[in-house]
């Protein structure tokens, strides 16, 4: 059994419950608003973000710490019982094209898009006003979309070539890609229509069992758009 | 053999040349200045980043992109060639351990740190003024010089504990750790005689062998601190 200490519109957050609904894990999930900087979580994290995931079927409660961390943990520990269902490739060479896209989505798509658009519309929502807080800035978020279309088109390019975005098989980059698009959607800010060949492959994975957790997330003080739950959006 | 796309004063880079200077494996340097932007470099790799690595020993000459994607992939390709000195632990939770303390300085040392050091000392005097370049913003500057202090807090707080920041043996960690570090302190920016236990673990790597290029390290417009190369600093 684990738990994951989580944030609903938080993408590293949302990789790790589509890897573990993929691999038909039971977790239970903690709600963390890491704004709060609560005393107790820092101590499992002292780098003070979500996910966390305390595995609790090893001796001590074992705290491991970042989307990336935990699918490699995921895979070393469990990988005899996961055996033909692992979200990584065969092959090393593969197995990197997948860690350098999951480090794309992570790294720079959450630093062009993801926190331009969800920082100041979800999480400066939440925050105090001395920490932060307040209406959003309506200058970064247009950056943020405008950089969307990029990663959109980066999306296309891979999809042209390939069955999922590393190569013939679903992967953690898949699952790390549409969680951070999926903040996005939640929000009503992708502009699907224009990239068809992503639009396409998003609905693929969509419809998929471990996606209808995060559809059925509901936040507080932010409504998802119209077609988030669509899955013929 | 190798190629190592990188730039000097690139934490990211300086790791990789760490790791494999560990590993003994021999490696070709060769100089971007990602700013430019280079035609040909974007297509080895589309984020435009440094560290890229080019193994020439498999068909088709492969690209592996990243420091972390990079240690990841010797560890899988080599890992009977290497047995013995992996800069990996040999257990699921230490790596985790080390995982988790490699994204600690990549991600939160980098943006928290580095970034606000180095972009503004280094990086922006070579940059086009339309490109964001010119004199350094010493209020970032501060700001990174505020920060250092946390972590090298939190290096000490580890090192109470540990013989390298992992645990018992020298792994990834410790050179991602040392990398980041290695470039502020070329800029003289390391307050060392305040955190004499993070000096010290520093002292213990800055004498290896591996670490002697980046000591060698000279980049033109940017002079290092006076102790940089001093092993009794």
């Amino acid at each position: 059994m684990f738990q994951l200490y989580h944030f609903p519109l938080d993408p590293m957050s949302r990789a790790v419950r589509l890897a573990l609904a993929e691999y038909e894990l039971d977790f239970e999930l903690v709600e963390e608003r890491v704004w709060e900087r609560r005393h107790e979580f820092l101590a499992l994290n002292p780098a003070g973000s979500v996910p966390v995931l305390i595995d609790e079927d090893q001796e001590g409660l074992l705290t491991i710490c970042g989307s990336s961390v935990i699918a490699e943990y995921i895979r070393e520990r469990y990988r005899t019982e996961l055996e033909g269902k692992l979200l990584f490739p065969d092959n090393v060479e593969e197995r990197a094209e997948m860690r350098r896209l999951v480090e794309w989505f992570d790294r720079k798509f959450q630093d062009e898009v993801t926190f331009n658009i969800v920082h100041q519309k979800v999480d400066r929502q939440f925050m105090a006003k001395d920490a932060g807080g307040g209406p959003p800035d309506m200058t970064v978020v247009h950056a943020g979309l405008h950089n969307l279309r990029y990663h959109l088109k980066y999306i296309e390019h891979l999809m042209g070539a390939r069955n999922w975005l590393t190569g013939e098989d679903l992967t953690h980059a898949d699952l790390a890609a549409a969680a951070h698009l999926s903040v996005v959607d939640y929000l009503g800010h992708v502009p699907w229509e224009e990239f068809p060949e992503a639009k396409t492959w998003y609905a693929r994975l969509k419809s998929r069992r471990s996606f209808r957790a995060l559809l059925s997330d509901q936040v507080a003080r932010v409504i998802p758009a119209a077609h988030y739950t669509d899955l013929d959006f």
